[in-house]
């Protein structure tokens, strides 16, 4: 067995994590896994890095829909391997799995959580990534929660906030060829170009030059009925001042939240009163019985049509996953944000 | 005709109203209205204040659910009176109607708004202030949107917000008869006596002099799974660090918040993410279809056979208005304010 390199879980960070004190590499020079029976070996070949995991980097004693991450093991994630040894009949040698698997090379997986073979996997037009992008969780969360939170009706419009990311770039394609009016904000003239000019959003504009309340006031004169929340903070008050009577927001996420001991404070929730809104927060396995299905069918339909645009920022070795991660916890990637470990 | 004194609105207030700048009465001593088709004079006998008006009070370009109260024109509230004059076949002479009425002795209703004949009115064993209150608007308030949002199941807890006011007495009881725990905040120790011994909350606790926080420690160690929120502020806070996961917020109202211009900031909505919980604003109306008629039926019933306990604060006489809402909006009111304008 050749070595295998892990990033491991050193402390809790209350920030941003910092690479080598919070979470770093880590290889063990003769990896010899005894696999149990039902486990199977992976040859790792791609894996995702999404902002929730900054949730699992937490004392474990603060319960969250997630398990903490422990610390002195390797991080974990939903992720693409070859099977290379296996004791599970399931999962025969020379298949390719979407599993959790580590941040690593080689992952011992026990298949408890969702595993899904991937047949086509060797011949697909495809790219192995899509599977921990826009056909795996991050697609899944878009989809499901913009049908079950959202109930977007065509001739409505939606703001989404990190609208180039892993979830907002999905979830705008899926709103506009629903019929609604999309607007989306990101951190840089490059991601808004992106949106206006190949995504095909309506409008878009960067956050980090013009404010949401104004562009808002803008892009939505007629005020927005869903907002697709994925930052926080100053962007969800803004968002609550435009929404309209019965407008409905998606909270997926509030990342400009996730990495400072000094929150936010939202002033104006009271709207929520006056305009009878819906704020819902979810995981993404909650919509996993009703609409996985449909989800990845349809999803997959399109992107083999070339009808939605998806957008990938691959890291290059298990080793560049540590600085990947804090760079998108800070906006810096651009588009869904993977590690590539190996070549299929 | 006899003279008619009328609350009138004079400006819109930014912060608690004063009593003679914002509103006051108002007498005409030759009250001699002439009634169109359609419409009735009723001589008024009990009048309801509730927390929602004060957003009425606010300048009419700034949307609401409720159209704001219009300078120069009285008040006005759900109301009971009787019709000493009619020009609509449906509510004759000498008929005692539930209606919309004027912060006023006497009033030319229209009967757009909901408006219905208590035909035994004047054999019942309900007081009047009944149908304002418990099986009014208030009443419908708490049975709708605890069974619509709320979602009770036994064995669950609910956290009441002025608890003793005229929604959070009834929506207590409720929740209490189909099986919940129940934990209700008030103002002052005699509310909270009135919680625990009369209306039999399982736990109840004064707010100002002991933390939200530390109260829901001790009286919710396994967390609450609703919170029927009346009044935003700390009160929120608190409760969304308590709610389990997929807890579930009745947003009411935020009373702390109506009256000031430094709104406070809520630091910790992000839970909404982690513990996938959900906040729904309403109105009454979104609950009138489906849920008035089983409401007023199941709520007499229990009321005929004393297994609910209701408290009303009554104000005497009209002039007595202005006083007794700005102290209801103060937390002075001790049950459901109303204001007793004249005897059947």
């Amino acid at each position: 067995m050749p070595s295998n390199t892990s990033i491991v879980y050193f402390k809790h960070p209350t920030e941003f994590p910092v690479v080598g004190e919070h979470f770093g590499p880590k290889t063990d020079p003769d990896f010899r896994p005894v696999l149990k029976d039902g486990e199977f070996l992976t040859r790792n070949l791609v894996f995702s890095l999404d902002p929730y995991m900054r949730g699992k980097m937490r004392d474990s004693s603060k319960k969250s829909y997630s398990p903490a991450y422990e610390i002195g093991k390797p991080l974990d994630s939903r992720g693409v391997g070859e099977v290379i040894e296996s004791k599970n009949d399931k999962y025969p040698v020379g298949s390719i799995v979407h599993a959790f698997v580590g941040w690593e090379e080689y992952s011992v997986v026990t298949a408890n959580s969702p595993t899904q073979i991937i047949s086509d996997a060797r011949e697909s037009k495809l790219p192995l990534s899509a599977y921990v992008g826009v056909l795996g969780m991050p697609g899944l969360t878009a989809y499901g929660s913009l049908k079950d939170i959202g109930k977007p009706k065509a001739g409505e419009t939606i703001f989404i906030s990190a609208a180039s990311g892993a979830v907002g770039q999905l979830a705008g394609q899926l709103a506009k060829a629903w019929g609604l009016t999309v607007i989306g904000s990101a951190g840089s003239d490059d991601k808004v170009d992106f949106l206006l000019k190949e995504v095909g959003f309506d409008h878009a504009f960067n956050y980090k030059t013009r404010t949401t309340q104004e562009a808002l006031s803008e892009f939505a004169p007629n005020g927005i009925d869903i907002y697709f929340e994925n930052v926080g903070g100053e962007t969800l008050e803004a968002a609550l001042n435009h929404l309209n009577t019965h407008g409905r927001i998606i909270a997926c996420g509030m990342i400009s939240q996730y990495n400072t001991t000094q929150p936010y404070g939202i002033k104006n929730l009271g709207l929520v009163v006056g305009k009878r809104l819906t704020i819902r927060g979810f995981i993404v396995s909650d919509f996993h019985e009703q609409y996985s299905e449909d989800f990845f069918r349809e999803v997959k339909a399109l992107l083999l049509e070339n009808k939605i645009v998806y957008r990938v920022d691959e890291a290059n070795g298990v080793g560049a996953a540590p600085e990947a991660f804090v760079g998108m916890l800070q906006g810096k990637n651009f588009g869904k944000q993977v590690v590539k470990v190996a070549d299929l």
